[in-house]
C-alpha cells in the first residue's frame, strides 16, 4: 500500500492511496469547507447517550448534476472538487460538514450536560470512476480498502481522544446518500458509541463464561447448519444470521476471530475481500440493479486493552423487504427497539444463495 | 367513556368506544383475517434482544385505494371491513398481521434461542372520517383517546403475560403508513423491549440519587428555560427537548409524573389532551400539509411494582429535517447509535413556536 498525505488548503487532510507508487507532483484538491464548524454533543438522560448537534450541517451538497460531483478528481480551480487528477486508487479526506471535529470548542450551556463533539468524519472514495461500485473493483482493490481502514484506525489511534472507529457506506437515496460516486465514510468518536457498547458487554459476558468469541460460536453455528450461508471461504464467510433484523441483512466476517482490521493476516483480509465482493454482487444482481445498503464494520474499541472477546465484522442493513418495498423503521423498532422482520432469514438467504455471482 | 365489546367472525376482539352510550344492535364487522399468524422471536445475542419473525405479513394490506379502505365503516359482507357501521367515536381491534399474539406456539428451532411471539397487535382507529387527523378532533375525543389507552393497558395487563404496552402512531407515507385512515397501533410485548427498559434503568438511578423523577427535573428545567416550550397549561407541557435526536421532536407529558395512563387525573387527562392537540396543529400549521411523524407514549412496565421513577410522556420522531429534506437514519444513527442532529432544537422549537393555532 501507498500512501501520499497532503493538506489542502483550509487545513483539512487528505491521503491518496494506491498498490503502486503515487507520483510526487499531485497538488492537494481546492474544495474549500465554510469555516466554523464547532459541533458539540448534548447529553440524553432518559437514554444516557450523547447526541451530536452541527447545525451548519444543512446546507450540505444535496444531490447535486454530475456536473457538480466535488469526488471527481479535478485540478480546475474555478470549480475545485475534493480529490486532485493523478494515479491513485482510493483517497481519504476530511468531511467537510463534520458531526465530530477534533477542534471542536466551547460547547453551549444547556439544562442537560454538553460537550465539544470532539473525534473526526472522514470521507473515503472508493473509486476515482463516478460510475463504480466497491462490488465491482477488482479484488486487489477491495483489500486495499481493507489495509485503509486499518490504516485510518492506527492514525485516528494516535491522536489520543478517539475511542471508536466506525467504517460504513451509505448507498443508495433510498438511505439518504446526497452524493452517488462511490464512497464511504468513517466517524471517530470520542466515545464507545451504544451499539458497539452494548455488543462488546454481550461478547464481554459470553466470554467469560465459554473463553470463545460470542460472535466466533455463532460463526461456527452457522457453517455447521450452512441453511443461511452465502460465501464461505477457507478464511472469511458471508450469511444472513439467524437473528437477522432486516429482511436481507447480512454478515461478513473472518471466520476466527480477531479484535480489529489491524489484526487482520494478509491470507484473512484477501478471504475477507472475496466475501465482501459476493455479497455485493449478489445483491446487485438480486434485481439487476445497484441494491441500497448501509454497511458498518464493527471492531474492538481503542481503550489500551486486548479484546480477545470482540470479533471484527461487517453488518449490512439493506432498506428493502422486497423488490418494491421498502422496509421502514417505525413505532415498534424506533420507539420500543424490537425489530419485527416480515421475512424469515432462511427465505432471504435463499433467495441471494440463487444469485449466481461472476466475477 | 362507553364501550361496546364485540367478537369478529374470525375471533378477533372488537372494541367500540365513544362518549355517548353505544346502540346494542351493532354487529361486528365481518373482514376476516388470514388463518395461521403464528410469530415468533429469536434471541440476538450480539445486540441482547429479541427479534419478531412474522413471515405472513409480507402480504398485508399495502396503500389500496380508497375504495378498499379496511377501516371504512361498513357492514357490505361482499366488501368487508374492519369496523361496522353506527354511532360511537373510535375503535380498537386485533391487528390482522400481529407480530405478537397470544396465540402464537411452537417457535422453530434455530442456533440461537426462540420463544412464540406471546403479546398483542392493537389496531386504533381514531375516527370514522377517512379525511380527519387526531390534531382536528374535538378535545373531548382526544381525552376519550387517552382514556381509550388506560383501558386497553388494564385489559391488557390482566391477561398476565404481558410486561409493556406502547401505544404509538405511525403517521405518512414518509414513515411507511400503508392506510392513510386516521389510526394508531398498540404493541403489547411479553417483556420490557429495549428503549423502555434503557429509561426506566436510567429514570430508577436518578430517582435512587433525587428522590425526584428523571423527566420530572428535567421538565422543571424546560419550564423555567421556557425556550423550547410549546405549550405550557396547568397540568400538562409540550416541548421540543434540550436533547432532541430528531430536527422537529416534541415530547408531552403531564408536568407532575405519573407512571402510567391509568394514574392520570381527569384534570391532567384534559391538559394532556390540550397539549397534543396543539402540537398536532402545529405540526400541520408548519408547511400547511400533514406533518408526517412516529408519535409514541412511554409508560411504566407491567410488574406489578409502584413505579414512581417513571413519567408517563409522549416522543414524536418527525422525519422531516427540513420543509423539502428528510432525515435519513444511516450510519452513525443505526449503526452506531449516536445522532447526529443537523438542527439545533432551540431553533426548531422557535419555528414551532410561531405556528399559530386555531382551534
Amino acid at each position: 500500500m501507498y500512501i501520499r498525505e497532503l493538506s489542502k488548503p483550509d487545513g483539512r487532510k487528505l491521503n491518496l492511496y494506491s498498490r503502486r507508487p503515487i507520483a510526487w507532483d499531485i497538488p492537494p484538491s481546492l474544495l474549500e469547507a465554510p469555516p466554523g464548524a464547532n459541533p458539540h454533543l448534548r447529553w440524553h438522560p432518559l437514554r444516557g447517550e450523547w447526541v451530536a448537534y452541527a447545525a451548519y450541517r444543512q446546507t450540505r451538497t444535496f444531490l447535486p448534476p454530475p456536473e457538480y460531483n466535488p469526488f471527481a478528481p479535478s485540478n480546475d480551480p474555478v470549480h475545485p472538487t475534493e480529490l486532485p487528477r493523478g494515479d491513485y486508487d482510493m483517497a481519504v479526506f476530511d468531511n467537510r460538514f463534520p458531526a465530530l471535529t477534533g477542534s471542536a470548542h466551547d460547547p453551549p450551556e444547556s439544562l442537560v450536560d454538553t460537550l465539544p463533539a470532539r473525534g473526526q468524519c472522514e470521507v473515503v472514495v472508493f473509486t476515482q470512476d463516478p460510475e463504480g461500485a466497491l462490488g465491482r473493483l477488482p479484488l486487489d482493490q477491495i483489500e486495499l480498502l481493507l489495509e485503509i481502514w486499518s490504516h485510518r484506525t492506527e492514525v485516528l489511534e494516535r491522536r489520543g481522544d478517539v475511542r471508536y472507529v466506525l467504517p460504513f457506506e451509505n448507498r443508495g437515496a433510498e438511505v439518504g446518500v446526497t452524493l452517488h460516486h462511490p464512497h464511504g465514510q468513517i466517524y471517530a468518536y470520542p466515545f464507545v458509541p451504544p451499539i458497539p457498547q452494548a455488543m462488546h458487554e454481550n461478547e464481554a459476558a459470553h466470554f467469560e463464561l465459554a473463553r470463545t468469541p460470542l460472535l466466533q460460536d455463532l460463526i461456527g453455528a452457522e457453517v455447521q447448519s450452512g441453511e443461511r450461508v452465502l460465501y464461505q471461504g477457507r478464511e472469511a464467510i458471508a450469511f444472513v444470521p439467524a437473528c437477522a433484523r432486516y429482511p436481507y441483512e447480512v454478515w461478513v466476517a473472518p471466520i476466527t476471530a480477531v479484535a480489529s482490521f489491524f489484526d487482520l493476516t494478509p491470507g484473512q483480509r484477501a478471504d475477507l475481500a472475496c466475501a465482501l465482493k459476493t455479497v455485493l454482487l449478489k445483491y446487485d444482481g438480486l434485481w439487476q440493479r445497484p441494491f441500497p445498503y448501509l454497511m458498518a464494520w464493527y471492531q474492538a474499541p481503542l481503550d489500551g486493552n486486548p479484546h480477545p472477546e470482540v470479533h471484527l465484522h461487517a453488518e449490512f442493513y439493506p432498506p428493502y423487504r422486497s423488490q418494491d418495498r421498502l422496509k421502514y423503521l417505525a413505532g415498534t423498532e424506533l420507539a420500543a427497539g424490537m425489530f419485527a422482520n416480515d421475512a424469515l432469514p432462511e427465505e432471504k438467504a435463499r433467495e441471494l444463495q440463487a444469485v449466481a455471482v461472476k466475477w
